[in-house]
C-alpha cells in the first residue's frame, strides 16, 4: 500500500508549493492535482457559457475518476490521468501515464471536502493563509500569467471562490491532521514531513 | 543545548494535553507551564483586589524570570521554579527545583506574545480549538474543579478572557511553525513530532 498524503487550502494559499517542496524531498513520490480532474464538457455548453460556471463548488469536479485513481495508485498500479486545459475549460482526449510512487502527494481546493477522499488519505493537511495575500496572488496571478481582466478576476472571486471558500474549504480545516501557517514559506512542516515519513518502518527507497 | 519545544493556544485548548502526551512518549523531557509565572503579589493587594486582577495581559507573568530559567534549561543548568498558589493568587515562598532534560517543553496561553521566548523556541505549536467548546471546558473546569460560581466565570470570560485572546493569543498564531487542530483529540501531532525528534541526530537516549 503507498501511502497518500493530502493537501488542502484555499485558492492561492500555497498549496502546489507545499506540494512541490514534498516531493523535491521525497524522491520516491509523486503529485496528483484536483485541477486536472475538473468535469468534461458533456453538455457541449459554449465557451461563453463554460466561462460562467462555478469552478468552486463540488459538482465541477470529477471526484469519482479521481477516486477510482487514487485508489489504483494506493495499490500500486498506474493510471492514465485526464488533461484538463484551462485555455478552452474542458479535460483534453489524451490522458497521461501516471506510474505509482511510494508516496502520493494529492493536492487541490476540496479534496478534503470528499468524505472518500480523507478515508483514504495518511496525513491531510491543510494550508492556511489569509484571504487577503491569497486574493492578492490570485489577482497576480489570473492577470499576469493567464491574461485575464482585473474586472473579470474580481467578479469570479466576489461571486463564486470567496462564497464558495467559506460554504466547502474552510470547514474542511476541522478535517486536517495539521493547518500549515503562511503555506509555502513554512519550513519546518517539510521536516517534520521527511523525519515522519523516514521512520515509518514499511517504506524504503523514500529519499 | 537542550531543545525547546513550545505550546501555546487559547484558555482551555487543549495545550496541557499536547504537552502531557508529548512528555508521557519522550522519556527524556519536561513540562514547563506559563500559568507558574503569574507574578508576585508585591503591591500586597488585598484578596478582593487580586481577583479582580487581568490574568490574561501579558503584565500578569513574570516574563523575565520565565526567560532567565527558559536559558538555564536550554543551557542544562537546574533551576529553582516558581510555585503559585491559585487559591491565594500568590506566588509561594517556596521554589521547586527542576532538573533540566533533553527536551524542555514549555506551554502556556501568551509564550508566542513574546519576541525572546520566539527566538528561544526550536519549534511553535498553536493548538487551535473552537472558541465555543473552550469556553464550556473552561466553565465545567472552573465550576467543577474550583468551585467557582457560574457567574464569576462569564463575567472573567467576557471582561478578560475573551478580550485578550483577540488581542494578544490569536495573533500569535502566525508565529506557530504548526497549528494543531482540535488540540487534545489530534494524534498525528504527536507522532510526527515524535517522529522529528528521533531523528534530530544530536539528541540521544529521548524515548
Amino acid at each position: 500500500m503507498n501511502y497518500l498524503i493530502t493537501i488542502t487550502g484555499g485558492s492561492a494559499s500555497g498549496k502546489t508549493t507545499v506540494a512541490q517542496k514534498i516531493k523535491s524531498e521525497v524522491k520516491n513520490s509523486i503529485v496528483l492535482r484536483l485541477d486536472d480532474y475538473y468535469k468534461k464538457n458533456v453538455e457541449n455548453l459554449s465557451y461563453d457559457q463554460l466561462s460562467k460556471k462555478n469552478y468552486d463548488h463540488p459538482f465541477a469536479f470529477d471526484f469519482d475518476l479521481l477516486i477510482e485513481n487514487l485508489i489504483d495508485l494506493i495499490n500500486d498500479k498506474p493510471i492514465e490521468k485526464p488533461i484538463y486545459d484551462f485555455s478552452i475549460h474542458d479535460r483534453l482526449d489524451l490522458t497521461e501515464k501516471i506510474i505509482p510512487k511510494k508516496i502520493i502527494i494529492l493536492e487541490g481546493i476540496l479534496v478534503l471536502d470528499n468524505a472518500k477522499i480523507r478515508e483514504l488519505s495518511n496525513i491531510k493537511l491543510f494550508v492556511d493563509t489569509d484571504p487577503d495575500t491569497r486574493v492578492i496572488r490570485r489577482i497576480q496571478r489570473d492577470t499576469i500569467e493567464r491574461g485575464r481582466s482585473l474586472q473579470s478576476v474580481v467578479l469570479a472571486y466576489e461571486s463564486n471562490v470567496k462564497p464558495m471558500h467559506a460554504q466547502f474549504i474552510e470547514p474542511t480545516k476541522k478535517f486536517a491532521d495539521l493547518i500549515i501557517p503562511n503555506g509555502g514559506k513554512n519550513k519546518i512542516v517539510i521536516e517534520f514531513l521527511k523525519n515522519h515519513l523516514k521512520t515509518m518502518t514499511n517504506i524504503e527507497n523514500l529519499f
